[in-house]
This record gives C-alpha cells, structure tokens and sequence, in this order.
C-alpha cells in the first residue's frame, strides 16, 4: 500500500475546491501545487493563499516527461563508514548522469533465498532504470528473478563469485594482499600471520593468496598456524590473534584482512601487555576513516571504494543504454598507506 | 535529461518484435518486461528468450497504482558516520511505513540563496511526497520555494533556527552541554573550557548554554578566555586548544562540542607531550563510531542520530497525511558515556 494512496484519501478540500476560492481555472491551480513556472507572479500568490485558507495537501504526481531517470543502491546496513564511501561515489556519478538514486537496506532485511516479498516489485513499478548491489550474496533465485525482469545491475564487491556474464567492480584484492605482505617482508619480518575472511569469500581468498605469493616469492617457508579465518568480524579476528601470540613461535607481524578486525587484534596485543608497533606489526585492508584514529594509527591497504561505486555507476548506465561492457570484471587499484602500526621486528 | 529517454532512444527492437518473435500478445510480453506475475511459466520462458535473441532493452516504466511513495532525503555530503547513522533512522522507518527513500547530496551543492538549478523541478516531477533536509542551512528564497510548492519537509538537526511553522527534530543539546560540564565538575575539575562551534549555530549555542548554566550553578566564575568557537573544525579546534594551554592558567578539562573536534584537540595535547587524561579531560559531543577508537577512547555525549532520523520521518509522513504536528520542535534526549579520556584533576 502506498503512502501515496493515503494521503489522496485523508487531503481536505479538492483542486476544484481551491481554483474556486482562488478565482482560477482547475489548470493553473494544479500548475501552482505542481510547482511549474508559468503562472503569473499575482496568480500564483492568489492560488497559494487559497491553498493556506483551505489547508490544502499537494498530491504526490508523477511527471514522466520531466521526472529523472532512477537508480537503486542495495546495501546490507547503513551505518558504516563502508557503505558511506560507496553511497557517496554513487550518488556522485548519479548525479553528473542526471539520475537519482533509492538507496535501500534490502539486504539486509532479506532472507535466504529470495528478495524481501514484494521488493522487486516495487522497484519495477517504481520504473527503476537498473540496480547495484554494495557487497551482496544473491542466492541462484535471485539472479534468475533480476534476470528475467530484465533489470541492468552491477555488483559491488560481490561476496562470492558472480555467475557468469554478471557484471561486477571490485579491488585489486590480490595486488592489495602482495603489497600488504611485501612491506612487512621489507621491514624484516619472516614470521607472518594473515587474519582473512571466511574461506569463501572473494576478497579474502585473493588477499590470502597475495600474502601467499609473496611470501613465496621471498621464499619463506607456508606455515598453516599463521593462516587464519575470522569472517570479517572484530571478536573472532580478537580470539585468533590470542591463540597466534600463544603460539611456542608466535609471529611478528600480521596482516589483517580488514581495518575493523585489525582494532581485534589491537584489543588482543593490549591484553597481553605489549605494543604494536614494538612487539608486533599490524596491516589493515580497506583504509576507512577508523584507521586514522586508531592508536597507533593503522597502516593499511587502501581500497577506492568510492571510486570503485562511481566506476560501477558508470558501468551501469552504459548497460542501461543496451551496451555490454567488454568485461564483465572491473578491478581498481589498491595502495599502501603507511602509518604508525609497523616497523622493523625486535633484534 | 532523464536517463530514460536516452535509453528508449538507443534500445533495439520494440515490444512488439518481440511479440511477434515469442508468438504472442503485445501486452503479454509487456507483463513479462515489467515483471507482472500474472504470465503463465511456459509464457514467461518464451518471451525471455525472444528478449534474449534480440537484445531487449527494458524501458523502465512508472506505475502509479502500484509504486511505492518516495520522499528524499537531502543532505550535505555522503561520507561521514554522522550522515550514515541517519541515513540508517530514515531507511528504516521509511521501510516500515512502505516509503523509498532518494538519497541526494544536494546540499553540497547547493550555492548560497538558492536550491540548485532544477534541482527542485526535478523532485515534484519524481512525484516526491516530502522531504527531509539533515544539517540543513536554508535561505528564506529555499524555505519560500518549498512552502509554494506545497511540499510537506522536516528538518534534522538544522543549523540556524528556522523560520516559524517550520517543522524541525534534534537532540537536547542544552541538556547534552550540562550533562558533560557536570561530569567534569563531579571529577573535581574547576577549571574547565569549551570548545564549541559557530557562534550562531543552533545546536552549538544551546550546548554552550548548557556549559554556562552547570558552572554557574556549581558557584563558578565565568572566563571568557575558556569559551571557543571553532565551527566544528578538526585544524581549528586544535588551535583554540594549544592557546588554551598557553594560557597562564590554562584548563584542566575541556568540554568540546564534536568527536571530530576532540581528535583536533588530542593532537594538540600530543603536540606538547602531554596525556589525556592524565593532563587534560576531554569530553566529546555525539559518540560517532570514531569516539571509540580513539586513544584513549573518548568519554562524549551521545544524541541518537538514528532515532532523531527516524522521528524525522515519522513525523514527515503525518504531514503528508495532512496533520500538523503538535509541536514544531522535537527533542530527543542526549546521555554521556563515560570511556578512558575524562579523569580527576592532579593533586
């Protein structure tokens, strides 16, 4: 049931009602309520008057012809710095196509399976010219139903690997993790940890094998106690860096596959009464504002995620014309950024 | 120009070749693109592969009857916390009353005196029911425009006191500015500054107000040298606070009026090797994610952005609904939260 539908019902007095009281024709009253320019200055003060005298309520109506063309951003939550990026290079790149953008928290509100009853519906009434999904997980179902509704869409960092023809953007998660490794190995480290994400999650596999190629490279030694997932969560990434530091070789340093579990991991080294960088050195991976703040603050690695949404903004437009892009996988690229949370290991 | 008409302009072939292709009605394959549910599967499956084979382009189409209604959100910029927890209040309250929510950062580009271009012509098109404006700084030609077009708005947290009649949700920041000060004043403290932000906007006033009133009902002098506008600038806050600490007696509490600000203000005291809290209590003002991570984590006041948000647009759908709320001005009630960076005054 649309709001819409209710306020039509509960409105006082009729268009008719106010051109009346106003001295006008029913036209010109509803270009006054609709907002158009073309009434005279003298006119439209009378027909406002009249709307104030009668309590007037505008009436919602769609306009096709001047109405801008609409986009859906889909996300799992709202408040986190994460999606913030992304909604701000999105309704940016929106913005300079001359498109809106819905955002909604869909995912978040869906269950397994198949989208929130009626979602869909909704989008396709609402005349949504296409969709991008901010780190979602579509069941087969999913895919099927967009696919048939024939609505464009692009992931953005999709948690598992798309079907395929499905058009995704995402961060050179490998480069990120080899770079991340390659610091840690320049500073002197030969005992390092990685705390990743759940096994089969895209970005954490390609950051896992980063830090394994590089560690390869430098010719070291693959230590599975050093290998662990922690499924992007604080508390989990927590209890594996007490059991890492419990180790009879417990390691130097440890990159950590988000900025988020890396404050899990500060949490651990405080527990135990040592210091980052002095008795352990600690990578991130994403470089959200938090990183800053920690203290020490994070070095990190650097996703564009706000030029990784306007990329796929961009993309999507393109689709929405009847273009194919000529890849259906788009990488930005990452970069280190060095902070206070890494050093040269203890003599 | 919409999006839209480019994308009619450039699709391929029309609905009814792909009629003609799946061997049925111009309507039924009309149902099928626009995801209408009442198509029989065998139906459906032969107008999705004519649309395969020749490359169909959805032409997005609004539906009155059944489209959910939409109001806006507007606000400055995309990437803060603070942005991201209202956007989560507004999100979820709109999901609950069957609204979508169009998300724009036209505030941010907004030039003095005036909505940007079009930008106003495009929301009555869209058919938007109201809007919500957060941290919004409105001319009266904004406020103008808005009353003649009958569009019902609700103002979050606005920065300057809006006009009568205008309806508008904050947090007690009155309140919120005697709740830190007596916090400082119950740890011992006497002599205690404030850093707040422009001397005319709204909220600042009030939490400076709150200040004055827990000092002078705890007998203490007024020093106008402790009392500082910063406009709830990081670079600027950490300023005021190294002449705070240059004063013959300087401060040994600091009330200051945004968690941003209080990071300004951490740097200033790192700067001359002293220790929060050890050196100086800090109080901070709306316990943004960040708070937490700072070192040490900063004791702040807390006002529910989230729940303000959502307040908003309750209240916003009243108005679309035709009522007027009771009052103009709501307020939802702050609280502290004690952490790491507030501590009793040396000896």
């Amino acid at each position: 049931m649309g709001r819409t539908a209710r306020a039509s019902a509960t409105a006082g007095p009729t268009l008719a009602v106010v051109a009346r009281e106003a001295g006008v024709s029913v036209p010109t009253a509803s270009k006054v309520v609709n907002g158009r320019e073309d009434v005279a200055p003298a006119t439209r003060r009378r027909v406002t008057e009249a709307l104030d005298r009668l309590g007037y309520v505008r009436r919602p109506r769609f306009d096709a012809a001047r109405a801008p063309g609409m986009v859906d951003l889909v996300v799992h939550a709202l408040d986190s710095s994460w999606t913030g990026a992304v909604l701000h290079g999105v309704e940016q790149a929106a913005h300079d196509a001359g498109l809106d953008v819905v955002v909604s928290a869909a995912l978040g509100r869906s269950r397994a399976g198949r989208p929130e009853r009626g979602w869909l519906d909704k989008l396709t009434a609402r005349g949504s010219a296409g969709v991008l999904f901010n780190l979602a997980e579509l069941t087969e179902s999913q895919y099927g139903w967009l696919e048939q509704h024939r609505i464009p869409f692009v992931m953005i960092d999709p948690v598992l690997e798309p079907p395929p023809g499905v058009v995704s953007v995402g961060a050179a998660n490998w480069q990120g993790g080899v770079t991340a490794t390659e610091h840690l190995l320049a500073l002197g480290h030969e005992r390092i940890a990685v705390i990743t994400g759940r096994r089969r999650t895209l970005c954490s596999g390609a950051r896992l094998a980063g830090y394994r190629s590089a560690l390869a490279s430098a010719g070291l030694p693959h230590r599975p106690e050093y290998v662990r997932h922690a499924g992007f969560d604080e508390a989990v990434a927590r209890r594996h860096m007490r059991e890492l530091l419990d180790l009879p070789e417990p390691p130097t340093a440890v990159f950590v596959c988000s900025d988020r579990m890396a404050l899990g991991v500060y949490d651990a080294v405080a527990e135990r009464g040592l210091r980052v960088p002095d008795d352990l050195s600690v990578v991130g991976f994403d470089d959200l504002p938090e990183a800053r703040w920690a203290a020490p603050a994070l070095t990190t690695v650097r996703q564009p995620l706000s030029e990784m949404a306007a990329t796929a903004l961009r993309l999507l437009v393109r689709m929405m014309d009847g273009e194919r892009p000529e890849s259906t996988r788009t990488e930005l690229s990452t970069r280190l950024v060095p902070r206070r949370s890494t050093a040269a290991p203890r003599g």
